[in-house]
Parts: structure tokens; C-alpha cells; sequence
């Protein structure tokens, strides 16, 4: 941490500084400037927030942190690179996976038929709300635990995995005991009691990050993931919200190699919330394993008009089988998989 | 809702989207432009999310919603203004209402302190978490269950009411228990499950703007509370993120005045997150009464270089107390009194 | 400057930084931390956007900057606040100044029927496009000299001083010829060679805010003006680009204190594009009075469903007298006068 | 254009909207729907700004848009994709090419050393300034026309086509005799003065977006340069301004394609500018050849931690030697060929 004094503070208020950084436990170190002076305080600034209230002090202009806020989750105490193992399904490692589904459950034939669609194109997990975080009321709020059944029915039936979000701390073990990947979404990532609730699981966790969250708060929601003992969780890049009205969200692509060089965890990407157009979600999900990712998070739907939710972004099934084949080249020419 | 169609839709997808309206449930209207058709689907469109999946159909360019997404929290609905009593205090009405105190309970000295201060000032509200979202797992997380027992002696020995946040469902019964104003922060303005919990109270809602969210969002989430039966929210704009970096959030006073024409529900400003530094918090506060809010919500602490969070835009008493005489005369120029 | 090094840094690349900076004209000051080294670069860092480059040497993981980048609007360099004379009216003093007419000049017998409204209702400046930035070229692009030209024949009839907007350098002369005070619009606030022409002159000028700009490149684009002499420099906050749709600016009313206490320049307010909307403007007229500001610049014309441009955010006449009466009491809360 | 009535209008209102839309030339329809009464005003809104200006009618709430507001650049006009010849490279077509170079000329040596750099790693574009625009009046400001002859030098030794920046009308003519391809800066994407100046040339020009603009704007800039009737214009996507702090820009890719629907102009990318971190610079490259860019504008510079601005971005040589090679592979997955 390094304080910044005014040009103006007097000797009384470097004094002062100094005196409190050493009874927080630090070591002060004054450097002389030509215009002004600095603090550095030496130690272990992680979890001292605290010090952030240094900046009330007279004189002092300001205060930069100069380590990260994060352990667990970067690469400076795990340089290798997090392999996440779905029940013999690899997330992180040569092999590209693709989440494939509907935005919600609609019904027993919707899922089970779009389950079907998503094996034919070959991809290996399934995704599709029974939870979901509408912003109006008055919009389809999901099928609840019957849609859990659904799901686990058609992971029964194809042998797909399950990924399905989860929106509240008292759902969770009943998600957990359907879904193979447990989905925060993009509205409850920093819900700090729901993110330590996963915490204590040892299910995989999909973490989308929020639409107004820095890579660094991504990386402080995971942390709360890690710091209570779950070490597997995928982080996803689902678009950040902009000045921007052409696409719904603007999509981050730039996270993905920032991410990867901070953090060990694997990274995917959701291009159909990301651009929140159909007709955008082929070339971004090109773009996105070209940028490093991990994997794909798409939505289909056979009757895109006809969906409660999210119809306008999803994919129609000869649009999905087109994409599974348009981005093999690049995943070859990427030296990686198509799981 | 009207659908705009491309240039080059034949004539068979416009039929077919007339169809589609219809089977909805809507009349369609076709006006025929001189370089495209638009269609105008008549009926009632809130709660209509799936007309906007009308945009995956062939030929369609765009669906343009008419009616504003909300009922019950809208000025259509209810013309005259909301005034919610709180235990004899009103907010929303002629008297601009002050809610002041730290942002973290840290001890029972320190709180009763504090409400002392507040009381002594003027102000008739005591905020203070005792549940305290963080980005960090690492920091402070707050006193919980013995903090709330700490602000509720606060009171029994000030007359204050007490003001507290809740981050998660399974504690709304424990919060409700000890505060007479149930707050729920930026971070969780769009977490559906605990604002249907907090619906089903008949305990007034302090519900603060989301960094990222449009005061459309804002008000459908405050919807979610009424829609399930609880009509006492207030809103608060605290501060939204943008790309500016010399003060935490952007103040977006332009909501004051916005909201109050869409909706009937009182709005207060937090000038201390919304700008996150105690220096700008006066200047602030006034321009929030000036911009028309019905309350403010300010953070004060005795020693902010040792707050547990948030020192930095904490006032200390004597810039609380002289905050509570400046304000006075742009009160009176409004025509309103102060708490 | 600050360089942080990486935790991985070797004692090569530490003594490589250490060299370059002081190759550079700095003294290099090491401070050794827990977990990393960090390098203190001391000696005037401003106008050195090259150590900026020092992030590029091996083992360099942060550039972190201590001084502000500019001198001459600074507060550090002058403390008293700014006066700009007016031919005889003082912006930046106990006065607060109002600037009302329309967005453009679009006929003799338009700008001089407004002219008198303005002067009617209490203004002393005159606002009023000649040469217009539009955003299509199909819209209407301004009168240009015979704009400027009818300009002066309504201050000449009103003895109001003339406010009109430059865009291009060949114009600076002939602008220069017609305005008491020169606009630049938000557009051009990073034309730098626009600026350095105006700086050449002794006439004010009204610098706007750029729609995507912090409130440091706004002050270093006054630096470019006062660089070349010209100190006559008013800024105008006139609302940034955020993601919020309801306006068609965000008003960033924190930015008026926050300038005031980085600068000694005077500060005003556009609500009419700090809302782009009409019916917010009074209330936001009033918030930036309270915030501090030194003056209000306003949209007015008779016939705003007419206007060439800019209809619907301006006022018609008799809402322009209303706000000269309503924002008095709040002026004189202010303890300040009305221009 | 669609005029959407308040719920409150009254039928004197709805009569005078269409009296006024009539008034303009265009037919109303009017569509009474359940809550409220739509007006269609249907004839070419293009240009006609003027509409707008019907928000400020009695019972009018709000006005939408339906054609999009270009002409010239849209796909409707002309659907097959430009080709840009620069002197017999083209721009737009099959193959991709690569604009390489050091942000500023600094000296005779550097621009050639470097121009024999980009040449050997087998891009056909040197870029480089001679007029720079900084935020800082205190930074280098180019070698100006020295700098354009020290270009002209390189070009004439490698054989490679000169891209560099105008930022000022005057200086157009004179840059116009040293490029190949004349680029417009981000800052100045909204000087219409320019774009008006460089629409009257028959030079290609290189239009780079606005960091705060949207797509729509971008287009909008470009056709005022086709209006003018300089049809040769190229796109450039260099990053917007969001409120993420990890890279200077968010490269915004979502922006490929949605151009790419919306016109035929070719557009190309910029990840320098675009993360803002050299090593971001690789992935960001392949992530834009996958979501469709018809070329590349990259920095390089021998010693980067030398050079007078924008170090911290630019390539090493070895390193852009790699990326030349490591592109292949996608540019081929693409379908297309390396310039």
C-alpha cells in the first residue's frame, strides 16, 4: 500500500500516518518527492480494507494497493493451469467443452427433444433454466424442482451433463442433487451468502460474471468460492453492460487472456448472452475460442418465436449443427479439441 | 408492441407474424411505409416477455415495446404520492427525512455512540449493518445477529429508528425482528427470491439502485415487492458505475426527478456512496434536495481512519452536524422542513 | 511514479529498472516488501507520459502515476478562484450566470424574438448555434455567418453578450469576431488543435465536458488552452454517456465539486443535454445551483415542436420565466445572486 | 416513425399530432390500442431530425425510430461487400491484411528500421504518426511534416503503402500527398468538419471509432465522408470506453459483425489501442481474424520501453514476428489469405 500525502500536509501529518500504519501491524517507509511525500507500508495488505481508511487521515491524498486482493484464486500461488473433472468430462484442459440448451425448461418434451439435439451436435453438457431471474414479476419464473426432474431425465436419456442455475441459498442442495454444474448467474454474483453456501459443496460451480463486475470483483466472487474449500469452479464471460444498444451486452472477449494470466481457473464463454442476437452467436463463439476459451455456453431452441425467455438469441437446431462444424477449424487451429 | 419488419420480408412473412400475434392473443395492425411495413400487435403487452421472441422470426428487424413494463410501483395506476409511515415518521411526504450512522455496526460502544450523534443532529433515522456485503472474503463480514442486538439498544436509548440490511432470505425474519426499515443493497437489487420474501412482510423496504442498473430495472424490481403485496418501498439512488474514476459511483441525480414521474413511491439519495468521498458528501446532500429527494442517507463516524469499512466517505460529527445546518435554508427553498 | 515489480522480478530486472529511471533525470528509491519490490521514481513526473513505457521492461508489473498530469488549472498552482470578466459580467464570482437560447439559430426573427424572452427573463448571455456538429449530415447544419450575423444584431438590440460554438480551426477568426465567449462543444473537447488556436486568443471560452470523458482529460483540455496563454477558460458539465437510457446524458453533478477542488476555474451547468429532456430541467437546474455550480446554461425556443434541433429538451418561454423565479430561493439559500 | 400518445392525451392532442406530421409530409395512421393510441408517420424519416422535435407536443410520450438513419454505408443500398484498392492491395476482400508500426514517428532511423521489420514479417502497411493527439499539452506532439517525409523515405525503400493520421482540416492536403491511407483518430470520429473535408478527396481514409460511440454514430461519421463522395473508407474498431480498469479499452468485437450486417463497408481491427497491453496483443488478433475483420492495425516498436508513447502496447519485433505466424493458421480456418 502506498499513501500519498498533499503537498500541502505538514510534518505533524506524515507523522500522524506513519504512526497509525505501524499500529496496523506495518512497517512505514517515507520517500521524499520533489512536490510531495510518500508512504509505503510494508506487509501483507490482503483483507486490510482497513487500510483504505487511511485515506480520512489529514493530508493524505490517496492510497494505492499494490498487491492483488485475491490468493486463492491466482496464479501467483498455483501457476498451473485448473483442470475441472465433470464426471470424466474435462473443463480446462486440451478439449473444448460446449453447454448446450434451451434458456428455460418449458416442458418434458421441449427439454428431452433439445437434449437430443445437443448430443446429435456433440456437445457434452446440457443447460436450461428451472430457476430463473426474470426482471419483471409478471414473466415466466420457471417450472421450479419439476423442471430439475426434466433435466435429470434427459441427462438419464442422453447421458448429457447438467448445468442449471441456482438463484437462492435455501435451493441449493436441492439443485446440487440434480445438477451436475451448479450456474450462478450474472444478478447473484456478488451475492456473498449464496456464493459461500457453494463454498461448502464440491460440485462444480459455474460463475457468470456480473454485468457491471470488473475482472477483478469476477475474481473476488470466486475467492469466496475457494476461501470455503471449493476449489472447482469455471468462470464465464456472459457480455458487460455499455453505453453500447446494437447487441444487448457488450461481449468482454479482452477477459479471457486477462483472466487466464491472473488466475488458474478455467474460463468459458457465453456468446448468445453476450451479444444477445442469434445471427451474432457464430462468429463470437469463433472469436471466443480464438481468444483462449475454455468453452461455449450456447442457447437452442427448436421454436426460438415460441420460447418463454431469450427466444431471439437462441440458435435453431440446423443453426447449432452448422456451429459445431464452422468452429472445428479454428479449434484445431487453436492446437486444441472439440469435447 | 410493434414489430418492425425488414425491407426485403415477403409478403408471406408478414402474414406470418400477423399469425403469430393473433395466436397470442393480440389484434395486429399492418401499416404498409414506403420502405418497410410495421406491425402493431394491440393488447395488453406487460408481462409479455415473449412477444420480444417475435424477433427471431423471418423477416422481422425489430420489436419496439410501447407500454412501460410495470403496474402496480407506476404514476398510471396511482397518481397521488406515496407516504410511508414508519412507526409516526413519514417518508415521502413534506418532511425531508435523514437516516444517518456507519456503515458497519463494529461495537456497542461505537453504535450507541454514534446513534447519539445522529440523534443529537436532527436526524430521526439510524442506519448501520450488522450483515455487511463485501467484495472481499477477507474482510470484515459484519456482526451479524449480535449487531442487530447492539442497534436495537440504540434505539431503545435514542428514539431513532433503526435502518439495516439484509443479504439473504433465510435472515429477513431475524432483520424484520429488530428493524423498523428493512434495506436491501445495490448488490442484491436483482436478487428475485429475496424481494419476493421481503413482498410477503408488511415492513417498509429501503431499496437501493444496483451500480448497473437502469431505473427501469430499478423500478421492476421494486415491482417484484409490491406485485406480492408490500406497497411501503422506498427508493434509493446511491450512485451508478460508469467510466469515471474520481469518485466511486456517478451520482445520477437526473433519477430523482425521472422516477418521480414514472412512479408514486418516495426516493432518497445516499450522497456517501454515491460519491465515496466524505468531502464531497455536503455539496451533494444539497443537490439532492434541490433534485427534489424526500430523504438522504448519509455515513458518519467518530474516527473514520479506524472504520472497519467505508471510512473514506464517513463524516465525522462535527461535518454531520454542520451538514444538518446547511441543508436547512435549501430545504426551506424547496418549501420543505427537515426530519 | 510508482513501478510495482512483478513477484517473480529478478534482482537484474530491478537494477535495469533502476537504471532507465534514472537515465531518464529521476532518482530511484527501492522500498522491499513482503512479496514484492516496488520502485519509487522521484523527480516532476508530469508531462513524462514516457515512463508510462517503463510497464514494457521485463519485471514491471504496474506504472502507477502520483502527480496530477496538469499545472496551470490547478489548484496546487493558484488557489484563489478565477473571475472571468465579460465585458463587464463576472463569470466565477458571487453572481451566478444563466445563458438561455436555442440550440440553433435558425432565422433572424427566431433568435431575435428569443433574444428579448432571454433578456425578459432576467439572463445576460445569449446562447444560440451557427455551425452545428450533427451526429447525421442530413440533419440541418447551421446558418454559419449569417447566423453569426444575426447573432449580432440580437445583442445589439439586447445588450445580452453573444455564446456560439466553434468547430473547426479556419472558423476560430470569424467566431472570435462575433461571440463574447466562444463554445466548444463536447465532440471537439479532444480536437487538440482546436484548442491550441483558441489558446492563442484573449476571448473566453466555454469548454464542454466530452460525453465519454473523466474530469481529468476534461482539465487537461483546458491545460491545452491555458498552455497557450489564454486563461479564460469555463468549463460546463453537460452529462456523460453511461449506460442508463431514460436521459439522454447522465448529468455528473459530483463533478462539480470535484473540479472545484482540483481547479481555480469557474464551473457551469447544461441541464438541457445533461437530461435532454425538458421536464427534467428545472429540477436539475436546481441541483446543480446547490451543487455549487457558477452558472446554467439552457435551451429555450417558443415553438420547441419546430425547433430545428434539440425540440424536446428545451423550454418554451413561460417555463423559462418559472425557472428564473423558481431557482431564486435556492440561489439565495446558496448565498449567492442571480446574474 | 412511430409517435407513441400518453395514456392521458386528449383527442385535441392526437388530431394536433397528426396535423403536425402532415404539416411535414409525411401520411399518419393513427392505432388505437387498449391503453393508448399510436401514431405512424409514414415517408422517409431520414434526415429528418426534425420529428424528434414532436416529443415536445402535448400528450406525446415518446418517438421511435424506424428506418435506420444512413443511406449511403447501409447494406439495403448495396449489398456486396467494398473492396478497397490501395494502389493495388485491397482492403475488404479475401485477403486480410496487416497494418503495423510504431504508434509515433520518432526519427528517421526508427520509422525505417521499423518499416524494414514490418516489411519482413510480411504485412503491407506501415503505420505511424506524424500529428499526434495527447491528452497532455506537455507530451510529444509528432514531427509533424518531418515526420511524413521520414514515412514517405520508408515507404520508398520498402515498397510498403503509409497509413497516417490527419487531426486537423488544414494539415489534410498536406498528409493527403505523403498516405496511402489517411486515418481519422478516435477522438476526431466526430469532427464533421474533417469528415466533410476528407469526403471531397478520392484517398482512402481509415475511420477509427470514437471510444465513446456507438455503432450506429460510427456509421453516421462514416457516411458524411460518403456523402461528400469519397466512397473509400475503412472501418477500424479500436476498443470503447467501459468501466472495466484491467485494459485501457473493451475492445468491443461484437462490432465486427454487426457492422458487417449493417454495411459493406470492410472493417478492420486494433488490438493495441484496443486492450491497451502488449500482451493482450496476440490473442486479441486471432479473437478479431475469427469474428470476421478484414485486417489488422498493430503496434511494434524495437524498444518499447523507449518510446515516446503508447511503449507499454507495442509489439517487440520478435513478438510480432510470432503473431504473423500464429495468425496463419486461424486466418486459413477463416477461409481466407494472409496480406
Amino acid at each position: 500500500m502506498v499513501i500519498v500525502m498533499k503537498q500541502e500536509a505538514s510534518p505533524a501529518d506524515i507523522d500522524h500516518v506513519v504512526e497509525v500504519i505501524e499500529r496496523l501491524g506495518y512497517r512505514a517507509h517515507l520517500i521524499r518527492g520533489v512536490e510531495r511525500t510518500v508512504v509505503a507500508a510494508v506487509g501483507d495488505e490482503r483483507g486490510k480494507a482497513r487500510l483504505e481508511s487511511l485515506r480520512a487521515l489529514a493530508g493524505v491524498e490517496g492510497v494505492v494497493p499494490i498487491l492483488k486482493p485475491y490468493k486463492l484464486v491466482g496464479r501467483e500461488l498455483k501457476r498451473e493451469r485448473t483442470e475441472i473433472d465433470v464426471d470424466g468430462v474435462i473443463i480446462g484442459g486440451r478439449e473444448i467443452q460446449v453447454i448446450a440448451g434451451p434458456c428455460s425448461v418449458e416442458s418434458r418434451e421441449q427439454i428431452i427433444e433439445i437434449a437430443e439435439i445437443v448430443k446429435r451436435g456433440g456437445a457434452k453438457f446440457l443447460r436450461g433454466g428451472a430457476y430463473k431471474p426474470r426482471t419483471s414479476p409478471y414473466s415466466f419464473q420457471g417450472l421450479e424442482e419439476k423442471g430439475l426432474e426434466m433435466l435429470a431425465e434427459a441427462r438419464d436419456r442422453t447421458g448429457l451433463k447438467v448445468v442449471t442455475e441456482v438463484m437462492d441459498g435455501h435451493n441449493v442442495e436441492r439443485v446440487a442433487q440434480y445438477a451436475d454444474i451448479i450456474q450462478v448467474g450474472a444478478r447473484n454474483m456478488q451475492n456473498f451468502a449464496l456464493l459461500k453456501t457453494l463454498g461448502k459443496l464440491r460440485k462444480p460451480v459455474l460463475l457468470k460474471r456480473g454485468m457491471m463486475s470488473t475482472v477483478e470483483e469476477f475474481l473476488m466472487s470466486a475467492e469466496y468460492i475457494l476461501a470455503e474449500g471449493n476449489y472447482k469452479v469455471i468462470l464465464c464471460e456472459r457480455g458487460i453492460r455499455t453505453f453500447e444498444t446494437s447487441t444487448r451486452s457488450t461481449l468482454d472477449l479482452n477477459a479471457i487472456p486477462v483472466i487466464q494470466k491472473l488466475s488458474h481457473l478455467p474460463v468459458i464463454v457465453d456468446p448468445s448472452h453476450g451479444t444477445g442476437r442469434w445471427d451474432l452467436v457464430l462468429p463470437m463463439a469463433k472469436a471466443s475460442v480464438a481468444a483462449g476459451a475454455d468453452g461455449l455456453m450456447i442457447e437452442i431452441h427448436p421454436h426460438p418465436e415460441e420460447a418463454f425467455s431469450d427466444g431471439y438469441q437462441s440458435l435453431v437446431p440446423k443453426r447449432y449443427f452448422s456451429l459445431m462444424t464452422e468452429i472445428k477449424p479454428l479449434v484445431a487451429a487453436m492446437g486444441r479439441t472439440l469435447g
